[in-house]
């Protein structure tokens, strides 16, 4: 069986989210980032990068969630994750999963753990600072350029729009709400009320 | 007829790469980033993004080189650039082009672009001096944990492989020689020998 290994609101979140829409059968094993359970000799002989999400399956281990979302899609393709049938719009979906990934998450990784990027106590708070401008910058692309809707890939329901709700999440940390991006705070709306979503938060134990 | 949207030497060069390895048809159109022309109106209403690769074709516009090395694996699929017939290779292929993407890219955009995620000009060096180091320390992982010999997934060549290469061609500008990396280097060496790559290098104008 597989196994996903997650952090509490971590954007493991949006793997987790769509093992529940797919039926997945899966374990879910808790590895904490605010105690440093990602950082234990086991868990980096399991994923040597030190993050979650990982998902653990009978072929090995898999990391990074937009090549996660579309192997859970693709693995159950009965669950209409993603477009599958369409090598167009299976890249817009990815487009927006890698733009999520490289641009939204790490411009929130600045204002949560800029000592990735610089030792200097002053950069760090210097990032910080800049943070939550560039994460608004983003979550504006997104909601400008990216979301169709009532989904981001318009009509269709996707994995996607699952992890973007998951980023979504941490606005108020960043000092942000999402009521400042009204199409992104109906479109959380609209996620949040899925069964499968309720499912997850109520697993790792969030509001 | 498919174009894409470049700037050379960048990270566009890994798409250009894969539709050469794919026998595509398509036209280039270099946006030198270095002149500014991916901030002209013209670029910014094709891809607001202000960044290359864009990919414009007969349905739309895509972006996100992994998103792009996918499609073009997908829509030419006797070129074999991707594990397109088993989910789970076709998964370790993406989450290499992710980590590339959004950990390795990542890391030289703070060496060469700190002023995205600061303002403080003394934290932007303070990036430019740890970069490096952040760098070496993605090459190390690719290195260890994910280039299975002689290609990143085995025997067979992938798009991935065009990816980390056009990103191993950075590293002198970090400060940082392939040869500390003898796998990389031994791996790029033999990417570099293929046909397709020698005619996108000297198409961009490239050793």
């Amino acid at each position: 069986m597989m196994k996903l290994f997650y952090s509490p609101n971590a954007c493991s979140l949006a793997t987790h989210i769509a093992l529940e829409e797919a039926g997945a059968e899966y374990e879910l094993v808790e590895v904490n980032v605010r105690t440093g359970a990602h950082q234990t000799p086991e868990y980096l002989a399991l994923n040597p990068k030190g993050k979650v999400p990982a998902l653990a399956t009978d072929q090995g281990t898999l990391t990074e969630t937009p090549a996660l979302l579309a192997y859970i899609a693709q693995t159950h393709p009965q669950a209409g994750l993603a477009p599958l049938d369409d090598p167009f719009e299976f890249a817009r979906f990815q487009g927006i999963n890698d733009y999520i990934a490289g641009s939204l998450h790490v411009a929130y990784a600045h204002i949560f753990r800029g000592y990735r990027w610089a030792d200097d106590e002053a950069a760090i708070e210097a990032m910080k600072a800049k943070g939550p401008s560039v994460v608004a910058q983003c979550l504006t692309l997104i909601q400008e350029s990216m979301l169709k809707g009532p989904w981001l890939l318009g009509d269709r329901y996707s994995a996607a729009d699952a992890y973007l709700y998951v980023l979504g999440r941490w606005a108020p940390r960043a000092g942000l709400g999402l009521a400042d991006f009204p199409a992104l705070a109906a479109h959380a709306a609209r996620v949040e009320e899925r069964p499968a979503v309720q499912r997850a938060l109520a697993q790792e134990g969030l509001d």
